[in-house]
């Protein structure tokens, strides 16, 4: 990675992305190969692994401590979805050929931020300076008990379907960043676009949850799609009521004002939210983590034996659910 | 990731990835977030992540099979430094927009080829269709015993250096790609295209070094540099007889006939073989481990106090070693 300002891979590594892995003795500074971790007793590993995209899943002019934290913050998501506890992050990145040190400080900023956040150190990864897009790749290591599990499988026919906080802001953040919205004023936007740009993973829940669900997911390919995966892997299907939907003020003013955004609301992801279901007699102890945390937690539907997922009340509203790239649709 | 012909990211993760993850149960089919393992009582985990780009680590016309098999070769490599073995791989790719069924096909074929010698599954991961040049990134994870330690850091002073099978094949292997080179026919030729494109990670001899050697690294960024590496995590240096590397006929054809190769052979990297220093007391446990896995272990040198590598012969063969794109030459 020879680059005048900004020196070769190693150089890169030592000045902006060693500090990341301070207090992770198994990082080994990110000098060797590879990283070595011990895993708790009576824990198993998860990992989970997204790439991230410049001009796909990011804007290339987003601040870049902002895509930094997405990146963590997505993947911290995918543990979260299964009740896992951070471990830590292995990050490849290809940095366009022409970044400068200013941007690797501003990215490397981001990611200190998240990672002493979240508790999840930097324990490797790679770099490469490439002529396409920023592309970043980020493996989080997580744990979670042994004798626990919370996947995508495991709903049950008659289980209240919850969502974590509310639902579309992702979708219409992404949209706002490209201008406003019907509905809006700079403020709404600002919290739009900052849920678009900064999700909030929800690992307290995630943890909390094992005990209590059958089933969870989280919210990154859109409500409708991400209830899909959990009815297909589960072999149910689901019923949600549109008017039970927890929105934001700033989503609600937006989709009042133009009823047309109703299918980014449902389809649109990048809301990494938790969706799970949970059997009537938990339904107490839901209250009482939302209690706990401090965060929504809202009933929108039921798990149901006929496959598909029915939405309720979408028909009187106009929408025609099979324009929402939903394909599971029945 | 909707293509004609290819379909969307769940068809495509279903017909060609999914069937990878066949054997794994902690992959849940790859439908779900993330992976669950189990790491064995007393064993702790490695995990080492490396990006491969299209014109950068390979060319963009290479057999597709062979562009997959490299990126399994490569991180399984640095799982053998540190003596582990494998226990499941984690992929993600930004395939150009224009990836046809049939591309797709080679490249998960040389996927299954790789996965099933090196008994990894792949575990997880994320595909996406982007404007840039093929991006692979892989995660490799992989267990070794919680009471040994293979790093590059722990070489002693007057521990003899050692390297697996043929140094410099790489480079060459690199260079021949884009024509011929001298003193080769097409035989020597292919073999040197070959190490450079599906290369060996020695796992079997990085899980006996364990119990052998002092430290260790594969050869991915070149002899002198991951020698280097070695000295700098170990606080020493290294003194290495350039007469004693073990080279190919191939190689030593080239060389012989073009001087000018050495500092490729020196510095070139992509050999992915394993350097690593050894005790006296255990010179013969290497010579077991050579007869037992049928492989050669060269002593090319020996670990010393002075910081830097020396490299003897080279001034009387003309080698400015400044020129190696070595940074730790005193």
């Amino acid at each position: 990675m020879a680059k005048d300002g900004i020196g070769d891979e190693f150089d890169l590594i030592a000045r902006y992305f060693a500090p990341l892995a301070a207090g992770a003795a198994g990082a080994l500074g990110l000098t060797d190969d590879a990283a070595i971790v011990d895993i708790p007793d009576g824990m198993r590993l998860v990992a989970a692994a997204d790439a991230l995209v410049a001009g796909i899943h990011f804007l290339a002019d987003d601040p870049p401590g902002d895509i930094a934290r997405k990146i963590v913050r997505v993947n911290l998501s995918d543990l979260a979805a299964m009740g896992a506890r951070p471990i830590g992050l292995l990050l490849t990145a290809v940095f366009p050929r022409d970044v400068t040190a200013q941007w690797l400080e501003e990215f490397a900023g981001g990611l200190k931020t998240d990672i002493e956040a979240f508790e999840s150190p930097l324990i490797g990864g790679d770099t490469v300076a490439g002529d396409g897009p920023l592309t970043l790749s980020l493996t989080a290591l997580g744990a979670v008990p042994s004798d626990k599990v919370l996947t995508r499988a495991g709903a049950k026919v008659g289980d209240g379907i919850y969502v974590s906080g509310t639902v579309g802001d992702g979708a219409l953040g992404l949209l706002a960043t490209g201008g406003g919205l019907a509905g809006l004023g700079p403020e709404g936007r600002d919290y739009l676009v900052g849920r678009y740009r900064i999700p909030s993973p929800r690992l307290d829940l995630g943890i909390r949850l094992l005990d209590v669900a059958h089933a969870a997911v989280d919210l990154s390919d859109g409500l409708l799609a991400d209830l899909g995966h959990v009815c297909d892997c589960s072999g149910t299907g689901a019923r949600v009521r549109i008017d039970s939907l927890p929105l934001s003020p700033a989503a609600r003013a937006s989709v009042t004002a133009d009823p047309e955004l109703w299918p980014k609301i449902l389809g649109g992801g990048d809301d990494y939210e938790l969706l799970f279901t949970v059997p009537d007699d938990k339904e107490t102890a839901v209250s009482e983590i939302a209690a706990a945390l401090g965060l929504d937690l809202s009933r929108i539907g039921v798990v149901t034996a006929n496959a598909g997922v029915e939405v309720e009340d979408a028909e009187e509203m106009g929408l025609n659910l099979s324009d929402l790239g939903y394909r599971h649709f029945s």
